[in-house]
């Protein structure tokens, strides 16, 4: 089965393709830019949601659930975000089909069915959520507003890649409301922390904090925060965002309190998201030619046990064994499978485990039962390891963490050695050419120059990270005056 | 607070919507037919989901995720599908706004962004999902497959009530593929059972379990199962269904398997689902006029504590006594919170707490404090009890299991009480009139007999109970002979 997918070396976008279709994490569609998230994948995104909600909740925050459609005249309402969203929105203008008197058994839109208003499937909810806030807000009592949604958006985008860019996708959008400006760029500083938490100590992936610059804002914040972690191809990939949207929100929708000296106020606003996409950065960070890596925290299935016997005798003692293991390594909360499965052979089933990135496989044969041992074998290094089956339960949790822990630290290195300071344009050109990674150069702080550098270089400014040294030098590209570096890089 | 809610005597569908916008549980949205789900009501519907797909996942289910859009000539495959859902569906025809050149500052939809195919928004999936299933299923060994989905479907209704009926709905829809149509009968039985058990012991609400006539059945299937409960007024509703699909949507999109004969059959399937029309249910049910009454099991809040002080000292002294409390019952797994704010009076506190259908508020006082006692009360019966400090929280987590099954015996005389056999037509339409409830008669087992019921009375079969008493009878309506009593009633 390995050998089905493509090497990184030889087309390293068709092994990322090969890696989710053959590691069951998702399928194509019948309908364009759109997937099938199979029930592997969706149990690892089952897995990232349910430890972020908790972080939403730890961090006072409540769901709630918005209508999937937005009427026209709200979507246009703050402009700058309709106009970041127009051009790739799905558009309901019909609520009825009816039989198609040319073609029997055949069914056709009916004119007579239009909607006076049409209704855009949200591609965020800024626009319905604070149409809803403007009736639940009135005074500072009503504020901080903490909420958060779990929903399906859609936009529709030309060129699409599994769960890194799908018409439709899943999410979580953070909409939150606050009397002053200073709590809600507090809040949106915090949920960028919470999105870095997730993503370095869930998903073993280290990730760049920063603020992006004017041009790769969202369309209607005044600042939008990022988390950027690198791919294994050397390219940048946007985890997360948390935006400060002002006061923009507020005033397109007219969301006003009165504060405690009764005086109306502006109501202040932050939104934040994550989506599946995060499980295309995992899948692009961590796996290798033999197929999918996934980090112990969050891996649907930690441990697969699989038996290697010969006939039903055998079979059975192992059986006898394994149940006990399995009772103990549930006891301390691990996610484990025991595949007996008479249909495959012990080599089609490592091959298999190999492919979905299960973190760690115990073979049991006859002969190691003997020996009152088991073969260990790890994903991430591939490294297998006699060992003793007294305590084993204890020695698998400890080398779960092990890995977790090591596939960080492997992120992190290739990630440190990626960064790489240049001085003049062509050090520029060339190392996004030749090393990738990102590249931390000076920039003179203009749109024009960023547009320039973007249109010859393929690169963009992925980010100002926080607390960035300041420090006197020359834009690579326009040889203006600059203060401190940003970080460019290809990205996805 | 409380005197804002009509009665029930008064206008039993405004007190339901007062209900539900008083008790924070949704509000109306600026999109026709889409509801708001606030956070108290998503909180409750994240208990339900967690039980149900506890329950679906110990039952060998697992959950994925399918596309939002049926692209038209999927959506029209099975035929009789397709037809019970053409005249109610949300239709996306272009990608695309652009600036209205008439009306600055406008969109439009643009008319160059056309879809060659238009797109429904499901309003159920069996469509796309067997479309995916023709590329999963090949062999045997590939049955069954036991898929659940978690999703947003839109029916495009004319008529829609917070809840009970909107254009927007969350919902699960499990679909299965069974190689044999006996495993897919037992599956579609299975189902039914695991939602009677969550809406009897969770929701505190006893079902009639029972199969609907083809006149209402599901468009597509061969034989609907559902759970049927009654509300107050002495109205039916349908609570869950699971359908029993044959080979139709396998035949619509050319699904087959080899059985271990090397033979091609095609699949048998079953598809199955609740929806956030349960919530609407439990309103109805339980409630009074002073608002909602939750059941512990699923209450978002099982127990609120407030306390009765006079300045900052008594408070505090309060505060430390209930801060051991609260550990004691969090430890016990309560769900608790304690109501400190100084913005509100207790009485006010307590009138909103009831409104909420919060099962347990214990009050505490400085001269309660001293005498070792709190007041709890029972929001169920209103009752109030001094209640020792000792040995409290065990005495709370009692009173919550209490509560519940008392919530679901009270329910349950209520039903059992309006089951009313009639022989007669007079005595069927006057039953209806003047008692409501669920009136047990016979029928002719026609279509049109049904229909013309339903025409005159009003009334629809809402199932033929299972393991239903076969019994000698004479139609109500026709005078034909009949074999047994079939479940009449007016329904939501």
């Amino acid at each position: 089965m390995s050998k089905e997918i493509t090497s990184r070396e030889k087309d390293y976008s068709q092994w990322y393709n090969d890696l989710i279709i053959k590691g069951s994490l998702a399928d194509y569609s019948a309908v364009r830019g759109c997937m099938v998230i199979k029930p592997y994948g969706y149990a690892l995104w089952e897995n990232m949601r349910d430890v972020l909600d908790k972080m939403f909740k730890d961090t006072g925050h409540v769901n709630a659930y918005f209508p999937l459609f937005v009427p026209k005249s709200l979507f246009e309402a703050e402009e700058k975000n309709a106009e970041g969203f127009a051009k790739e929105c799905a558009i309901v203008t019909h609520y009825r089909l009816k039989n198609d008197p040319d073609k029997p058994g055949k069914l056709m839109v009916d004119p007579e069915a239009k909607l006076e208003e049409e209704l855009i499937v949200r591609p965020t909810s800024e626009a319905i959520i604070w149409n809803t806030y403007k009736g639940w807000i009135q005074s500072y009592r009503d504020l901080p507003l903490l909420i958060n949604q779990w929903a399906n958006v859609v936009r529709w985008e030309m060129r699409t890649r599994l769960f890194l860019r799908t018409a439709e996708f899943l999410w979580q959008e953070g909409h939150t409301a606050h009397a002053t400006k200073e709590e809600a760029i507090v809040e949106t500083e915090k949920m960028l922390h919470v999105y870095a938490d997730f993503v370095e100590n869930w998903m073993a992936l280290p990730v760049i904090k920063g603020v992006k610059t004017a041009n790769e804002r969202f369309a209607g914040a005044e600042d939008t925060y990022c988390i950027e972690a690198l791919m294994q191809d050397g390219k940048a990939l946007q985890a997360g965002t948390s935006h400060f949207l002002g006061q923009n929100f507020a005033k397109a929708f007219d969301v006003k309190f009165s504060d405690k000296n009764n005086k109306q106020e502006y109501v202040w606003a932050t939104s934040w998201g994550v989506s599946t996409r995060l499980i295309g950065g995992l899948v692009m960070a961590h796996s290798d030619d033999e197929g999918l890596i996934l980090p112990p925290r969050i891996a649907p299935l930690q441990v697969v046990i699989v038996p290697i016997y010969k006939g039903d005798e055998e079979k059975g003692v192992i059986t006898n064994k394994v149940d006990v293991l399995l009772k103990e390594l549930k006891d301390l909360g691990i996610r484990v499978k025991y595949d007996d499965n008479d249909n495959s052979r012990p080599g089609w089933k490592f091959a298999e485990y190999e492919m979905k990135g299960v973190p760690v496989r115990i073979a049991i044969g006859a002969r190691d039962l003997a020996n009152n041992v088991v073969e260990v074998a790890r994903r991430d290094t591939k490294t297998k390891t006699s060992v003793s089956i007294n305590g084993l339960s204890f020695y698998i949790k400890e080398l779960l963490e092990e890995i977790q822990l090591h596939m960080f630290n492997k992120a992190q290195s290739y990630r440190d050695e990626h960064i790489t300071k240049v001085d003049t344009w062509e050090d520029f050109v060339h190392t996004l050419d030749t090393k990738a990674g990102f590249v931390s150069a000076h920039w003179d702080g203009t749109p024009e120059t960023e547009e320039a550098i973007k249109e010859k270089a393929k690169a963009t400014i992925r980010c100002i990270p926080l607390n960035n040294p300041q420090e006197d030098g020359i834009c690579i590209f326009s040889g203006k005056p600059s203060k401190e570096r940003v970080l460019f890089a290809r990205a996805y």
